[in-house]
C-alpha cells in the first residue's frame, strides 16, 4: 500500500449510500502525542468521553470587550462588506458572519496562537495543528434562526477531504449565551457514532450550506436513536467562556426570539497530521477561505 | 354614565396609534374576592409580582398517561379532523391544534372543573370563572415552529372584545420542558404594561394569527426595554407540571430541533365579572370555539 492509498482511504463513507448508516469512530478523541498542556487530566477525560469542554471565563471581561469592537470595526469596513469572505443576509443586509478572520485581523491572529487556545488545541489532538477554518458569527436576536443538528465532520470528510476525526473547534462566546438565546446544543458521546448521510453534493453546496443546510443533516431516526442515548446538553455562560467541541460532534442551534443577540469567534484546528486530500463526496473542495489548504503549523 | 357605557369604556387602547405605546395596568393581577383556595400565600404573591406560578405534578403519572392517550385518540378520529376547530399542517398533514376541547372531551370537561384546576383559576380571579377557550396543542420535535413574543390580553381585548384584565390560562404539559425543546418563554413583570400595538386588525385575521402572528405583536424597542427591566425566564419541568399565568404576560417560545416533541393542554379561565363586550379593535368577533360567549359560571 502506498502512501497516497493509505491518505485517501475512506473509512467514513458518507452521501454514497441509499440508506442512513451508522458507522462507529475508530479515530481516538485525545489523541496520544503529548505530555502536557493546559487541560487538566479531569477535564481531558471528559472530553474524550462527551465529546467537547467549556472553559469558563477564558477572555477577561477586558479582553471581551477588545474583541467586540474589533468585530463592530470588521462588520462595518465596507471592505470586508464587499469581500466574498463576508455572508450578508440579504432581507436586511447585516453580516452574518466573516470567515478567514485569523488572517484579516491581526487580533484574531494572535488569539488563535495564543496559549489558552492553541495548547489546547495541540494538547487534544496530540500534534501540531493548523487553522483549517476561523469565522466570526453575528445571531440576531428576535429572529435569529438556527442551525440544524450536524456533524462538522461530515462536511469536512465530504467536501473538504478531511481523512480522520481528528479536529476540534474552538467557539468564544463575546455575548452571554443563555439557554433560551439559540445557544449551543450538543449530544455528548454521540461523537463515537458516524451517521452516514444520504444524498448528493451539489456543485458549490458552500454557497447555500452557510446559511442553511440539507444535504449533509443526519436522519430523524438516527437523531432520536442518538438523544434517547446521550440526550442533550446546551452551552450556556456569560461572554468570555468558550466550549471545545470534537469535529464529530452532534450539535445544532435553535431559533433565538429574545432581544439578546449572540456573537462569537469561532476557529477550527486541524492537526498537521490530518493535512486535507480530495473530497470524499464532492467534485470540487469549498474554497480554502472555508477549508484551507495550508498544513503550516501554528506556531507562537 | 349608564352600565353599558361602563362596560364598553377601552381602557387599553391598541391597533389605533400609529407609534407603540406603553399603558399603564389599571387592573390587579390577584384579584380580590375569595379568601381562600389551594395556592398558598407566597406563591400568589409571586403570582402578583411575576405574572405567572408554576406547579409541580399537577397530574400524576398515571392522569399524563390518561390525557395522553385521549390526544392520541382525538388527533386520530376522523372527525375530529375534518371539524373546523382543529388546525392542521398543511405540509405534513399533521395536527397541530384542536380548539374547544372542553366540550369534545368528557376528559378535558372534567379537568377544567378539577379543583387543583378550577378553584386556582377561582382564586387568582376572585369570582366565578368561565373558559374563555380551550385547546391541545401538539408541538413536533425536528421542526417545531416557535411563537413569538405576545400578550395574549392583546389579542383578546381587540380581537375579542375583553374587557379588563381578569383571565389566567393554565397549560398542562403533557411531555417533559427542557430548556431546549421550545418551552414558554416569560417576562416577569412584564404583566403591569400594555403595549398597544401598531397595526389594523385584517378580516378574519384569526385563520392566520393562530399559525403565525404579525399584526398584535409588540414591537422590538418595547421589547428590548421590557426584557432588560424584568428578563426572562422559561418555563420547565417534567410531564405533568403545569404554567398558570396572567393574560397580559408578555410570553413566547423559540423553535424546537430536538427529537422532543411537546404537548399540552391549555385552558382559559376569564371571570364572569369581565364577559366579552365587542371587539375593541376588529370588525367581527372571532368565532365562539376560539373565544367563547358562554358566560356561564363552570361548577362542579
Amino acid at each position: 500500500m502506498t502512501i497516497a492509498d493509505t491518505r485517501t482511504e475512506d473509512r467514513y463513507p458518507t452521501r454514497v449510500f441509499s440508506e442512513p448508516k451508522w458507522i462507529e469512530r475508530t479515530d481516538p478523541t485525545v489523541w496520544p502525542g503529548l505530555d502536557s498542556g493546559p487541560i487538566d487530566e479531569e477535564t481531558l477525560r471528559s472530553y474524550d468521553s462527551k465529546g467537547f469542554l467549556t472553559i469558563e471565563q477564558l477572555l477577561s471581561p477586558a479582553e471581551v470587550q477588545t474583541f467586540w469592537q474589533e468585530l463592530e470595526r470588521l462588520a462595518n469596513d465596507p471592505a470586508v462588506r464587499k469581500d466574498e469572505r463576508t455572508v450578508i443576509e440579504k432581507t436586511s443586509n447585516e453580516v452574518r458572519s466573516i470567515f478567514e478572520v485569523h488572517k484579516t485581523s491581526e487580533l484574531i491572529a494572535e488569539l488563535a496562537r495564543d496559549p489558552r487556545v492553541l495548547d489546547r488545541a495541540r494538547q487534544i489532538l496530540g500534534s501540531d495543528v493548523y487553522v483549517h477554518q476561523s469565522r466570526i458569527n453575528y445571531m440576531p436576536g428576535f429572529k435569529g434562526a438556527g442551525f440544524y443538528w450536524h456533524s462538522d465532520f461530515e462536511t469536512w470528510h465530504a467536501e473538504d477531504g478531511m481523512p480522520a476525526m481528528r479536529a476540534v473547534s474552538i467557539s468564544i462566546a463575546l455575548t452571554d449565551n443563555y439557554p433560551y438565546n439559540g445557544g449551543l446544543m450538543l449530544m455528548p458521546g454521540a461523537h463515537r457514532t458516524f451517521v452516514s448521510c444520504v444524498g448528493n453534493t451539489p456543485d458549490n453546496h458552500y454557497k447555500e450550506s452557510l446559511k442553511e443546510q440539507e444535504i449533509g443533516t443526519p436522519d430523524r431516526d438516527s437523531l432520536t436513536q442518538l438523544a434517547a442515548t446521550h440526550g442533550i446538553e446546551q452551552f450556556t455562560g456569560p461572554a468570555g467562556s468558550a466550549l471545545m467541541f470534537d469535529s464529530n460532534s452532534m450539535h445544532g442551534s435553535g431559533s433565538n426570539i429574545t432581544p439578546y443577540a449572540r456573537s462569537n469567534i469561532f476557529i477550527v484546528f486541524n492537526s498537521v497530521e490530518n493535512a486535507l486530500v480530495d473530497p470524499f463526496a464532492a467534485k470540487n473542495p469549498r474554497p480554502t477561505f472555508i477549508a484551507s489548504r495550508d498544513f503550516t503549523p501554528l506556531t507562537r
